[in-house]
């Protein structure tokens, strides 16, 4: 299709400057989690909402919330035409250890066909992509096959504080035909995929106190209760023998996967030796009776992603800690509730908190899990503009990871969601190192640009508007 | 006695320049723990050695190590007095946390009749208790009734990891009838102790790893091992319900008290109510069947000093860390082997090593415990020092606490010692807002005073050295 031709064409021609962006708006450090980063999470906004307004969003402004700024930027074609809502972030996780990290996160490097920097996969590449996407089409056909609406949040890393509030107030000014989601991944370079779901995620922070201040360990070792050894048995009870939770009523909801469901996830093409290799760990590990794919998709989890207390620091300082706490997240699948979960963990951990010393939870943040039905029409053609690119139909899989704007998207706004990010499950998200393969960027471009073509030509009918002269909005 | 009033006339009228000089010496943070402040503990020694030749010591001198200096001191009267060694130390632990100190841990100030300070009290009053008992004898009597070699180590805080080869390549310089350590505290400021017992210590740390990197908690949770939930079920079966250490063979070596050592134990006046108050917690905790004060003194302990791993910073961050970490002591007390021990805790360690994950075991230090015989004439002499200035006779107390050198003196140099130093359960030892109560240094520099009169009365044979004209060394 000469089209098709022209834009991949318009495309390979601006590959530099695609790439210059992306640097440029990696080297702010927009770390949501960290108040130092404040300034910065404001700055990539900024920088973002100047970036679609060049690209050709007639309409880009920062949105103000109660945390950090999303950015929102609009072109409306024709109100005939359908109207997409994207939804990506624009901050990023922290980049501790920085030790470990081969070039400086925030001074992106390209070597061997790959950039590397913290937010070059996560998620920064994804906004990039649809911006070139509108921008080709803009100079080779002159106009856009959609109406766009992009919405661009700066707390998705930090759990997305503010993103409901956002979106009920601005509900009106977010009306679509359809969302399309991009801050997932595929399964490797060849093996396209489309995500169908996600996990939910529920966060605590636990914290046990017991001196008012950290003790000689001769003086009173022995006589006092010590808060690490307190949470420890704690951690420790958080699991059975079995690799499963044992919060009593955890699984109590969970949807199990019946007999034909198994044997379509045994069919995918999931590189277990591959997964396991990018994390250098000797084996799988977890709960016993399901599969490695299963039990990072379909099965929930609990895990420690920090501890702190006491003396951390070189040689040997004899203490008793006067306080240490750990932060708990757990990843929960259809039908967990976020609540009913924050409140069982919380509930167990408060049951058993160790005598002597006073325990506390705070639930951080809880997002529910996305299931989105196979046979949507917005799914079809996602899949042909990706089988258009790759030359291989993608695979429809469920992700592990969580993003609970996109449940507050398809429950606020009441939208079908479709999945289309580029990431490789070897990215190194959320790590050290992360990097993006910039062919993976280029094909994602290249995809997009016929997904907007494809969903153009389905119309809005064709996505489920009712009959009648108004777009959404 | 006319001349015990004239010594402590003369102590009163210099009590200012007295708290100068700790003030001075106090403001050199020497962590000999962080090997940033390498250069600051050898500034400490270099200030001291300083203030001992000033003080009346014909020989201060800078002793190195493999590791931090240590100072060496010497005054030979006459020798057919006796010779004393005294042990202190001038290296001091690590201040942090620093957000709960109530001024800066290297800025003294003096708040209400105490000095507030990292190290005011450990060791650095005992040091200058004595230079300025030194002082006051030279000053009033003009000579010294013993012979005095001054030995003040560097690494006491982070394990004195060089002492005992320091003492061995030294013998003959550290020749002494006597030993004096000053590193030990009494029961209150109107209960004077003598210390007769100090615990051993052994000090471990403990590393798990899993994944080589951060990996994102959701792409792969559920699937893999994480550190933290396998230290926390290690840490967690190092106790039994009981309170006691579940390691097999840690209590073997251990002397049970009898039932009259246990009589005469619970005679001493340990302020127990007020020993708890200081550390603020809601109650004791520990091995059941013990009173606080034998859990503290005769019976051995394992207790972790600090825990980390994954993200500790502010908000949520989703990761599965690849590793982490703890520091674990154990208090030990007659008959364990400090070797045994390090040993048994560390085959326990690694025998029950989570799968999945690679657990180390390092034995950073190791200190054998130390027990005094009562009736030493050189403990009835310091007993009679004290009861002249607090006007009661000292308890003779066990310590909870660990001083691995002195353990040393003993073994290597054969010596009696005598521990004999001012510090008070509640100042804050290895704690923020470390503080000196003036008081007590004071009261402190006049006993020491007393002792080398106690002593000198003695003589040399009274404290057990063969007939004959030779000084030892």
């Amino acid at each position: 299709m000469s089209r098709g031709d022209d834009l991949d064409r318009w495309l390979d021609g601006h590959r530099g400057e695609l790439l210059r962006q992306l640097i440029d708006w990696v080297r702010i450090p927009s770390i949501s989690a960290d108040p130092e980063h404040t300034a910065d999470v404001r700055r990539s906004a900024e920088f973002l909402a100047a970036a679609a307004g060049e690209a050709g969003f007639p309409r880009a402004e920062l949105w103000e919330t109660a945390g950090h700024p999303a950015v929102f930027a609009e072109r409306m074609e024709d109100p005939r035409l359908p109207t997409v809502l994207i939804y990506a972030h624009h901050d990023v996780q922290p980049a501790d250890p920085l030790d470990e990290w081969t070039s400086p996160p925030f001074e992106p490097v390209v070597v061997e066909g790959e950039l590397r920097g913290r937010g070059v996969v996560d998620d920064k590449q994804n906004v990039c992509m649809h911006l070139e996407a509108v921008r080709a089409h803009l100079a080779v056909v002159g106009r856009m096959p959609v109406n766009l609406r992009l919405l661009v949040e700066g707390e998705e890393e930090s759990g997305s504080a503010h993103f409901e509030d956002l979106i009920r107030s601005r509900r009106s000014e977010l009306a679509a035909d359809l969302a399309v989601i991009s801050d997932t991944g595929m399964l490797g370079p060849e093996s396209p995929a489309l995500t169908i779901g996600l996990r939910g995620l529920v966060y605590w922070e636990v914290r046990v106190a017991g001196p008012a201040h950290d003790l000689h360990s001769g003086l009173y070792g022995g006589t006092v209760a010590n808060p690490v050894l307190g949470l420890a048995t704690l951690l420790a009870g958080l699991h059975d023998g079995e690799g499963r939770v044992a919060v009593p009523g955890f699984y109590e909801a969970v949807r199990v996967p019946g007999a034909a469901e198994r044997q379509e996830m045994a069919r995918i093409p999931f590189d277990e030796a591959g997964f396991l290799a990018a994390a250098e760990v000797p084996g799988p590990s977890g709960e016993r009776g399901w599969s490695t794919l299963e039990r990072r998709t379909v099965r929930p989890t609990l895990d420690v992603c920090g501890i702190w207390g006491g003396y951390a620091g070189a040689g040997a300082k004899t203490i008793i800690p006067a306080r240490c706490g750990v932060k708990l997240s757990a990843r929960i699948v259809p039908d967990q509730d976020p609540d009913v979960i924050a409140d069982l963990v919380r509930r167990h951990l408060l049951d058993r908190a160790p005598a002597g010393l006073t325990t506390t939870v705070e639930v951080v943040s809880r997002g529910r899990w996305v299931s989105a039905p196979p046979d949507h029409p917005a799914l079809g053609a996602a899949g042909r503009a990706v089988e258009a690119v790759w030359g291989r139909a993608p695979s429809l899989v469920r992700e592990g990871g969580s993003i609970p704007p996109v449940a507050a998207i398809a429950a606020e706004l009441g939208l079908a969601c479709v999945l289309f990010g580029v990431g490789l499950p070897d990215d190194r998200f959320h790590a050290p190192n992360e990097r993006l393969r910039l062919e993976q960027l280029h094909r994602g471009t290249r995809a997009a640009v016929r997904l907007w073509d494809e969903l153009g030509t389905l119309g809005a009918a064709g996505l489920g508007r009712p009959a009648g002269p108004a777009s959404p909005g």
